[in-house]
């Protein structure tokens, strides 16, 4: 590293554990001598308005305080850089004299990154640029899988364990939409809920497959009079095979967000088909919930796996930063055939940014409404320790006496 | 108790201790020599139709992992029963030589009981009937609350926590709308999940107030120039001064449940609500979720105190069953002033059943957009430990360079 003062910021939809990255790199970072670290304040944009904190003294006792905290604690942005915005990011850091960037987030943070680290290298400005990994989505190339989504995943498993168990309890049929516009690693999540072998949910939709309304129905309806019950996990992204939202296709108003994308958040879906089954099989008790943000905002339910990896990543960073002779992303492998176990590595940014990784089509059942035992063998280990498991009542049943039914 | 066999049923919508409450009973009964215990599938449906397990032998293990799964463990039902439904019930119980019976449940569920009591007492049959109360929705007359409850208001207290932070992180307008029709305990349990001065939520609407849609946009505008961002939390019951509930008010079509109860369940309030706010106030981004079965059924978010209570009630109504020479329902109640600590205290049936209470003024603020601090200490002791706490950057600003914005 050409100097000794870095500065790091957070871009992105918060994750349970993205506060570990950047505790990891701070108490990383205060390894090395004299290295100053600072902070900016919702992302890039922070950046450009020289919103920095001096994170260099923070104590240990409350960056640890703030690594269990989900959601960035530097605040984050939604802004999408054009070149003029990463070069008004470039004169910022160059005015402070920064010597290393650090900016935790997905592919579109890792994009700016790759435009700062350019305009650098045009300007022979001896800035190295590093991108962390962190979303959700589980959508970064390269990467095994990203931080923030074992926890993600494990909330959406332990929401559809308990979503069976009501389910089970007063029987009809549940769907929950959860989020996830173009891979669908999230809602896959909600296959790890199955324990005994009529547990739900007993049908997954991704965004990997077509959508098509009649084979859900017709889905629902073998669901239904083979259990009496149905519990459906659908991805927010699903579409027709025009690649037409089926939110949007059911939907009478649509807004967008600021990138000019479909907004997919609000429980438009979910109550249009709790409607398209009602109306089209007959069944009477039919709920449909959006699981919306609590799923990456819960705070108390995070995978350790996760935790650990995301404060490991942090800390690569600045060690491939103080080591590599290159700009880059931390990267996360999964090595060995036995036991869980990953290794970090530095790849290309132009490999992670701006691209999205979606499921192999060994995760995705033939049938196209489930996920395969590979996907589970895949999400296991991440999901990490203590993931509840329910208990049945065993008992006998009794003889009827009365026999009226 | 007239004879050494028992049966147990589950009513109304699960929670994350109805099986604590299962379990207090079975492991209490089993106490007793030579006592057998049934379980009914599917509540009161079950009973008439004979549909019973036999608890008796079920092992330890497995009870106290059935205690840890949220849910009804021997199923609910919705059904309201009527005098001849409870006629049924009260035959089906006789065939079988049931010397006591406990039905765990809300208010239904206890008017339930104090009928089949009546139908025993009628044809001079020993049968002792007995309430266990559960609800999410603390609405249970003469309860200090409800078990079920204070693990719903954890799950609610963390969900906002969590949204707080995402929130913070990323600045706009947040509104959930949280179950409870009548009562809004649940929804004002969102107020546990400040920490700091400037946390979320900044509003709480219940169903106890009248909900007055222009005093809401200018709830909202006040907080947004405050903090520049705005968490609310909104009850799913919340009504106008004609008591027409805003839901239905601002929904196209009106779904009502099997009592023909109005569906309040989908995203419909939380969508036009958005739209409400986007439309009137200008902002751009605005959020709603609707927190559905989530915050009812959730594995993975419960109260110690909770479990021991559920657990206590279940026991005490064993053993009521047994010294007590009268019909009626377990009450939980506070005692003392200093520490946290209730007893459990055998009530009149017909004091709880069909009735419902609601918040009490001293409970909600003059402004009716607020929860005091008097119901904060009421809440509190009931969420149990460990409850996670927020931790915040406490860096130094750094000083400005460029000083563009």
């Amino acid at each position: 590293m050409s100097n000794s003062k870095i500065l790091v910021a957070q871009g992105g939809g918060p994750t349970a554990v993205i506060n570990q990255s950047l505790t990891g790199l701070v108490l990383e970072a205060r390894k090395q001598a004299g290295m100053t670290v600072y902070g900016a304040l919702h992302g890039i944009r922070g950046i450009v308005n020289e919103d920095f904190v001096d994170l260099t003294g923070e104590s240990a006792a409350n960056l640890e305080g703030i690594a269990q905290t989900p959601s960035s604690a530097l605040g984050s942005t939604r802004d999408k850089p054009d070149l003029k915005y990463c070069q008004e990011i470039f004169k910022s850091l160059k005015a402070h004299g920064i010597g290393s960037f650090f900016y935790i987030g997905g592919n579109d943070s890792s994009d700016t990154v790759r435009i700062v680290s350019e305009e650098a290298q045009k300007e022979n400005y001896p800035l190295r640029s590093m991108h962390i990994p962190k979303t959700i989505d589980n959508d970064l190339m390269i990467n095994d899988h990203t931080p923030g989504f074992p926890s993600a995943a494990r909330f959406v498993a332990q929401a559809f364990m308990g979503a069976n168990l009501d389910n089970k309890s007063l029987p009809g049929i549940y769907m929950a939409v959860i989020m996830g516009r173009h891979a669908g690693f999230l809602t896959a999540a909600a296959a790890a809920a199955r324990v005994f072998p009529d547990d739900g949910p007993h049908l997954v939709y991704v965004p990997e497959r077509v959508f098509n309304e009649e084979s859900f129905l017709s889905d629902v309806k073998r669901v239904m009079d083979r259990h009496g019950r149905c519990v459906v996990a659908l991805s927010e992204g699903i579409a027709d095979e025009k690649h037409v939202p089926i939110a949007t296709k059911l939907m009478t108003t649509v807004a967008k967000d600021a990138h000019g994308n479909v907004e997919l958040a609000g429980g438009a879906l979910a109550d249009s088909l709790t409607e398209l089954v009602k109306t089209r099989l007959g069944y009477k008790r039919v709920r449909a919930d959006t699981f919306g943000y609590v799923q990456r905002s819960f705070f108390g339910c995070v995978s350790d796996v996760d935790q650990r990896e995301a404060r490991e990543a942090g800390a690569k960073a600045l060690q491939f930063a103080l080591n590599e002779k290159r700009d880059g992303s931390v990267t996360i492998h999964r090595i060995g055939l036995g036991e869980y176990k990953v290794d970090y590595r530095l790849s290309r940014l132009e490999d992670i940014g701006g691209k999205t990784k979606v499921m192999p089509d060994e995760f995705i059942t033939a049938s196209s409404n489930d996920v395969t035992d590979k996907f589970l063998a895949y999400l296991n280990p991440l999901l990490g320790s203590g993931v509840p498991v329910p208990y049945r009542v065993q008992g006998a049943k009794v003889a009827k006496i009365l026999n009226k039914a």
